[in-house]
């Protein structure tokens, strides 16, 4: 049978394309290459730090589910946590690839670019260009530039015994999403659902978090595909112990419990919380500046991420969000 | 009726967004704001120019039409194209966003990246990251960022009485994608017809003689939506001499004499052609310099962009590309 990107996986393709490049990757000015948050080089003294990601209507999300306000403003704070999970970053220049259909109202891209906009204005970041095209759904395209000012904290730096934290909660965005998927947007939803979904549709990047944890951190990322992948991008071997989770009240009440809301916190996407890696002895002080922050873990020369749950192994059950 | 993208314009909403945006535009380093080829803002002394192109299946593009090797290599030189506009710039990093349906085969992805890559070699420029996506269509969105090594040239800079200057030929793709449009892909075309679709599926940007144009324009851009919204761009008044306009002995052969070959030379779109203008006492020195370029025309005080043949004006009849 003929190898798909869905049979393949999108992961093994871009370790394919990294391998194949590897060999131009030898520019002197690259900071951090390619297959981090962002990719990072030095020009004139400046190391600046650059991120692209797509959101695609109907696979990462539906028009009927989110408001084109939200929809800009998501499409922009999912790149300003790109540039978070790079330490001491200042986001400085947006670029704003726009695919819609001949027929979309131009309100809709009007309150689009409004919610760009307001982004723009939180974290002081110019809209510097873009395209605008024709395209059967909606497809948005952004390009984000930062300036490193100060320590920059890639993937790869944890050390065996360093500590795994994070910031706030884990799994509702995760939660959202189905609750979308399984009765639409007009359905009546509890108080608590309607929380989970607005934290599907309306992350905030922990831009000012990610400055002060770059001072101590050894490695970082964001959790975009859900803690479990998270924890393994950044070590080889851990042990997570999920009493330690932080997980939302308002997860326990709609999951219906602990065992459930870990599920989404370990498993579920698009949570934009940090993840990242501490050593010991600095762990106590950070805590003091960030008390929003939990560790749920410790680097260990294992070489499997494993989870506890009451003292007890759980079974890794991979459910993480694939792409194809 | 409600104005959609269609009814308001691919322009409307560029200026709507311009004018929206510009109390923001006001960074100190920013050397070229939006609405040019590329953005371009300095950083450590060193000023970068950024650019960003989409590409959507069906719209810009058919699967059957075209290789994904040539695929991934024109959606490298359209942006580098953009890089060339702006003078003597070198692109540097490149970011590749690649949406696809999740049973594009691994080859297809393989060799679009084979394709992306050998335009990387050819310019030495660095993949540097981007995103792999699924979607309905194959979606494309190159952002590449080039370092300014001399003279940046806008499209704002031409001056009364300036030459008004292009590269090489015009016309040709705009005819190749006709033919294509008309016969598809497995029709048998006589040579002179395969030349001009090679010149739609395989367009090479000018960054060479881009080089050293910079040295002598005062104003550039690269024709992507035909020569006669090119000029419109560069002077708000110019008289173009239409049988100056170099066009292929291709497509005089194709389109049936030199009439039918200005039509598509002027509307046509594609060409990706260098077009820029030069002070007239200057215009010879360049002209030996590149034998290649062709002065077709000059800039005026008229408010308009007139076009001449066998000395007698021609009726502008709009038939640009419109992208909606």
């Amino acid at each position: 049978m003929e190898k798909t990107l869905k049979t393949a996986g999108e992961f093994a393709l871009i370790e394919k394309i990294k391998k194949d490049f590897a060999r131009l990757q030898t520019g002197q000015n690259v900071s951090v290459g390619i297959g981090d948050d962002c990719f990072c080089f030095k020009t004139g003294g400046q190391t600046l730090c650059v991120t692209k990601d797509m959101l695609i209507e109907d696979v990462h999300f539906k028009k009927e589910w989110i408001s084109p306000q939200d929809l800009g403003k998501k499409a922009m704070e999912v790149n300003v946590s790109d540039i978070a999970s790079m330490g001491n970053v200042k986001p400085e220049y947006v670029f704003i690839g726009l695919g819609a259909p001949a027929d979309t109202p131009l309100k809709y891209v009007e309150r689009f670019y409004e919610g760009i906009k307001s982004v723009c204005l939180k974290y002081s970041v110019l809209l510097s260009g873009g395209d605008t095209v024709k395209s059967d759904k909606i497809v948005i395209s952004v390009t984000l530039i930062g300036k490193a000012c100060g320590k920059i904290i890639t993937r790869n730096g944890a050390k065996n015994g360093d500590l795994i934290g994070v910031t706030n909660t884990f799994g509702d965005a995760g939660a959202g999403v189905e609750l979308l998927y399984k009765h639409g947007a007009k359905y009546k939803y509890l108080k608590e659902e309607k929380y989970l979904i607005s934290k599907q549709n309306k992350p905030e990047a922990r831009l000012l978090q990610a400055r002060i944890i770059s001072e101590f951190a050894t490695s970082m990322t964001d959790a975009s595909d859900g803690l479990f992948i998270s924890v393994s991008l950044l070590a080889k071997g851990a042990d997570l112990f999920c009493e330690k989770i932080p997980v939302s009240k308002e997860l326990l009440k709609v999951a219906g419990g602990r065992q459930k809301s870990l599920e989404y916190a370990l498993f579920g996407s698009e949570d934009y919380e940090l993840v990242f890696t501490v050593p010991q002895k600095r762990a106590a002080k950070l805590k003091k500046l960030l008390p929003e922050i939990s560790y749920i873990g410790c680097v260990n020369s294992s070489k499997k991420v494993r989870y506890f749950y009451d003292g007890k192994e759980q079974k890794t059950v991979y459910r993480g969000y694939k792409h194809f």
